[in-house]
């Protein structure tokens, strides 16, 4: 049965994320991921009382072609997750497709990033996954970080690109081919670091590369870096 | 006959219009799109009562080697489509012949942006045209973006170059060789969008290059992509 | 014996540390260092009633994973030279370990920064110095900016390889191995200027070598460049 | 005889001089032309009543070391031209000796800035001279901006390298040998400007040099390009 509306018991979770999700929306031109009205960010609200594979959870995402001078949380939309609207007074981002498909199909996926990055996006170009050669790579990724197949937009390709490419990966970030990453976490504010720390890491690994070859970190050193990050980086 | 001053029926157009020319000329440093007192915005006040060719349409400008912080809605300039002051205290901007040539001659733009974007500027220092290999240059472009001709300042040269490049192609932009990218749109908005996006991809692009071959997009998914773009994506 | 809290006599030196970190770490994104939360600034606060080795110094750091915006002087936290908590609502950085190893064996050090700043990471990523080309580097660094072992993070070994690569160099920056920079200084400002230096030369020097080779500066003018501007510049 | 104080008929326009230059410097970091306390600025004020010659001006100019955050008129410094301070509270900065040569040598420079900025530098690390290939370079500076010599600070070396390289050159630019750019003016904003375009045009090159050859623009062109731009542009 099609969601039409937010239900009452969920209108505070879907009120804390339109805000949550606007405010997010503010560090993809501060880190200089965007440019104009690319790139998006989502998040999910779990529906406790619905089903229990979470087909009755929403999502909050930005609308289509939308200045970052006029993201408000009242401006973000609501959507179901086969992308269809439920609350808002503009259409949702073009990328809400894929984000839903990823919702409806990685259910520990809390949060998802879309962005058009310079240097990941030249990555993505060459069809080419950024190796690790980083501690901070090796922290966050566990990883490089894989490349997904070329989709268009229209259908749930992007969408399944992502989840096949990013399904038992340790990284939260794909290169989907000839387009750009996209990033996922555990909620919204997870993607967008993740989206952050794709960009840098493509940047530094590029430079790196114009003069010659990166040294390799062994991998019981990637694995023992992305253990520690995983589990003991941050505040307890 | 030389228009001398606006006329009264197209008075609230022209104020409309330099403020909107006013408050776009911010988004060209804001962007990064250049540097000092380079680049310009113009767009064009239709006369309908005028013309049916549209020949006694005005542009509005800004004035010639003017200061970011100092671009205000009264600085901007009005020009007739031959170039000529029409209103304003100070000299038009020296590409004002380029743009009045490009507004006489391709009766559906509204609006024509110039800068010297600085990775734009180097494909047209090279005299190579941008291939298509990134989903968002086929949603904005169509295709390549396309070298014009080396054109001197002085005469219609380089408003010529612009309109022959231009005509019947998909991209909104044209490199002008050794010079730097002229972009056109439905108004001075969407020229405005243009270059940030040209430069996007210029920079993007390059940097795919840099390290080995960007992989093509197959020219049926570049058509694909093109299609939805222009007429889905956005507010409707 | 452990240091359980802040000694009396050094509250005013503490709080005034907190006060002058907090404002330093702003320096980090100021100069795109920087992203998301990566980075820290260190500065020691030296206890003159306490051993004479040294040995009960303390030190000012950020606390771990905590965004730029949140970074008030309150937030700060106080460890021991060992690297344990004294005073603190949070974990202190998880880089903290390799900040007290330098101070607990370089006495003169009073200030360490750590970034993942991007060319100079390029250049770590390769294990490549950064050669003398620049007089700029001849003032600051008095020769090449050298390259430390490659160390994983949880033990002492950042800070052995950090120690045992600026002992007896003139530099004082050192990039870790696959890792980035960490710079040194007579107070935390002096190790933010080194960072924000080592950066800037880290870029000119790869942008220099994309096109061919940087001509070599004789050894007798990085001496004497060296030399005066440890004497003579700035203010005295 | 020494100048020991700013002379009363000279004190309005050292006054005005000040905020000028402090003002002025506002646009290195703005452009990203410098980091940390790196750059200065300076301006002449002729004396009309003292040497035909010229030798009795004074330039106002930047202290050395001090922060982009601390910079105001009263902390302006003045100097005669040869370098000895005449006005302020602090040292001045330690390129003042070469701002001085070239006032005292050319008579026609009213403003000389010198930055460290990083494609500008790359080029100057090479001893490579940037060549005229995008038509601002030939409007601004006439054809290619040339390579000054090494020089060492602490003596008039740096200034000699300048003059004798930019008389009779069209170029207010010169790139100092594994150093980096110096540029002069009729005042200080001009000289400014000469540093922001210096650097773009560094950068552009480059840009287009890293995967290609640029095209040459014909030296009839440059020429034309040239007279225009030093006749025409900007309001009169």
């Amino acid at each position: 049965m099609a969601i039409t509306e937010v239900p009452t018991h969920l209108r505070a979770a879907v009120d804390a994320a339109k805000k949550k999700v606007a405010d997010l929306h503010a560090e993809l031109p501060r880190w200089e991921l965007v440019v104009w009205t690319a790139g998006n960010v989502s998040e999910r609200v779990r529906d406790t009382q619905g089903a229990a594979d979470g087909t009755d959870d929403l999502l909050v995402i930005k609308p289509s072609g939308v200045s970052y001078d006029d993201i408000t949380p009242d401006a973000m939309v609501v959507c179901d997750l086969q992308g269809n609207l439920v609350e808002g007074d503009r259409s949702p981002s073009s990328d809400t497709a894929a984000h839903a498909y990823v919702y409806a199909n990685m259910p520990e996926v809390g949060g998802v990033v879309h962005t058009h990055s310079t240097y990941a996006t030249a990555w993505a170009a060459r069809g080419e996954e950024i190796p690790c050669v980083l501690t901070m790579m090796a922290d966050e990724f566990g990883g490089p970080v894989p490349v997904g197949p070329f989709a268009i937009i229209g259908d749930d390709s992007i969408g399944r690109g992502i989840v096949e490419t990013l399904s038992g990966s340790r990284s939260p970030a794909v290169l989907m081919r000839n387009h750009g990453p996209f990033t996922i976490g555990g909620d919204a504010k997870a993607a967008v670091k993740a989206a952050v720390l794709c960009e840098e890491v493509a940047r530094a690994v590029h430079v790196a590369r114009q003069l010659g070859d990166p040294l390799p970190i062994a991998q019981e050193h990637v694995d023992a870096l992305y253990a520690r990050y995983q589990n003991v980086y941050g505040q307890r």
